[in-house]
């Protein structure tokens, strides 16, 4: 297949081309920086859900039915998955896929799972680069589940436009605690299995935390008190009970991004960061590249005790920058 | 107070100055580069740990009574407590610390806790130059507690010489699957609260798990079946139970890093993927900082779309390189 081909059949979202353009992309193989770029032209019409949320808050289900009511409406879907386990873990994964099962012969909707990578900020790249795949293969809708704990989690949930995040009543302490660093990135808060005692309790929480929240300076860069104001919805995902409150939430959510001042803002910062990320990807690779050896005869001289980390990382940053001269 | 007193000051062990240092360190004030690189010549003895596990493990309260222990032979002992929330969650961070607080008054154990930045990377890095203050002014053993379910929890465990992974029986199915990417990063696997019910099968799994481990690939890049196997070994921290025995696991993996050929190979590879995230760091930085007011004309052109992200990228490489030159 042509390079020139596969972006045809990708824009024309043909299952197997969309399937290698993603796995082209997870792997980073050559031709994946051309591919990109002339799928470019052809994205920005998909609109972007993060959904993250502690472990068993029962995301996956969640999203399947949302999916339903996208599909109901005509939109077609696309999800990345992805999640903080290794290969090994191949099994759970699978279970957790399998909750999502329910769409698995529609042809609207295109389920991918990511592996975590090694380097850091590989993941974030990844789904960068996934989403901009399904966008130009035509999926209005594209969900990127996330595991939301860690820090590259959170940079993930802040590639979508509007990010949802999902809780449940009676966690543990420690588990709480988790939560409080993903209050910052919720724009929609579901609080699911809301049939379950605590519900009251755990929304009472929210209400507080997301008050505190709004008085913070964090609030200052989520553009909070600004014409949207995070809204707490309960549903039970497995009776699709209140999930078209949480697609509707999200609908408007995504009507204040395009119309409000504050949510025009917010999708600027969301491109910068976006920028940044990129920037901060690609020259780190470069470097890497460049510096290959020298690297390694650092860390000898390090060890040897013949230099300190600190000057050896300058020297080895000079380096790189009289390269490009 | 001038930076050379600093120094002696923090190699002299005085509490308020390490917690000035600490404190320089962890709002990258200026002065940090210069305080490190002082502080260098004097680091190298402290055995640094990292403590990991899922949220709710008991890891506070095993790495209370591991103190305990360690202090008991005579060990000074500091610990960086990292955790993925923000500081909305105040409550039940300090809420976890406090278990640790049988040792608030000895002053030969130094606590720290570290909020998770903005930036990605700037934990890790951090914590790592945290451990070298914590170091410098002579505590014999470092202990870094991270909640290990991130992409930056497993780098900043990878830091250590030795990582302690506390897990706990009867745990839901997808608390599970994160504890699959902790798999990797294990020296030693402590099975807390094995009085409750399914210690037994936690116990099995792991085992099972760490076979399928041996077998694969990624063990290869941790030296395991190199005259190292981790140990799995049941406790019960709230009564010290089974602590004594994790300490001298975590004794014996020390000494197998400092004779056994592998052991010494795994030294060298810890100390490559530090000099990698430092360098990383600083070129972001110096990157940022030099690209300031073009990174904003870029971002202008890709929301108009006079450019894709990919073009403009490379742009900004090409662009702080040559300034190097």
């Amino acid at each position: 297949v042509s390079a020139a081909d596969l972006v045809q059949r990708v824009i024309a979202n043909e299952p197997r081309a969309v399937a290698r353009a993603l796995r082209l992309v997870d792997d980073r193989m050559p031709g994946t920086h051309e591919l990109l770029r002339a799928l470019w032209p052809h994205t920005g019409r998909a609109t972007v859900i993060g959904v993250t949320g502690n472990p068993g808050a029962g995301k996956s289900t969640l999203c399947d039915r949302m999916i339903g009511l996208y599909r109901a409406r005509g939109d077609r879907v696309g999800v990345i998955a992805v999640d903080p386990s290794s290969p090994l873990s191949g099994g759970a994964i699978l279970g957790d896929r399998l909750r999502m099962s329910s769409h698995a012969l529609d042809e609207g909707v295109f389920i991918r799972s990511l592996a975590t990578r090694g380097e850091l900020g590989g993941l974030s790249r990844t789904s960068r680069d996934a989403i901009r795949v399904l966008d130009a293969s035509g999926h209005a809708v594209v969900i990127v589940e996330t595991v939301g704990v860690g820090q590259d989690e959170i940079e993930i949930a802040s590639t979508a436009h509007s990010t949802l995040v999902v809780t449940t009543p009676g966690l543990g302490d420690e588990v709480q605690a988790l939560k409080a660093g993903l209050l910052e990135c919720a724009d929609v808060f579901a609080v699911n299995k809301a049939d379950r005692e605590g519900a009251d309790a755990a929304i009472r929480d929210l209400e507080l935390m997301i008050s505190l929240g709004d008085a913070s300076v964090l609030a200052l860069s989520r553009q909070n008190g600004s014409g949207w104001s995070v809204p707490i919805i309960r549903c039970v995902a497995t009776r699709t009970e209140g999930v078209a409150e949480v697609v509707a939430a999200l609908d408007r959510h995504r009507q204040w991004l395009d119309t409000h001042p504050a949510g025009l803002a917010r999708r600027r910062k969301r491109l910068e960061q976006e920028v940044r990320s990129s920037l901060r990807d690609e020259l780190v690779d470069t470097a890497m590249r460049d510096l290959g050896p020298h690297l390694n005869a650092a860390v000898d001289d390090i060890e040897a005790r013949r230099v300190d980390p600190y000057e050896a990382t300058s020297n080895l940053i000079m380096r790189f920058m009289r390269a490009g001269s």
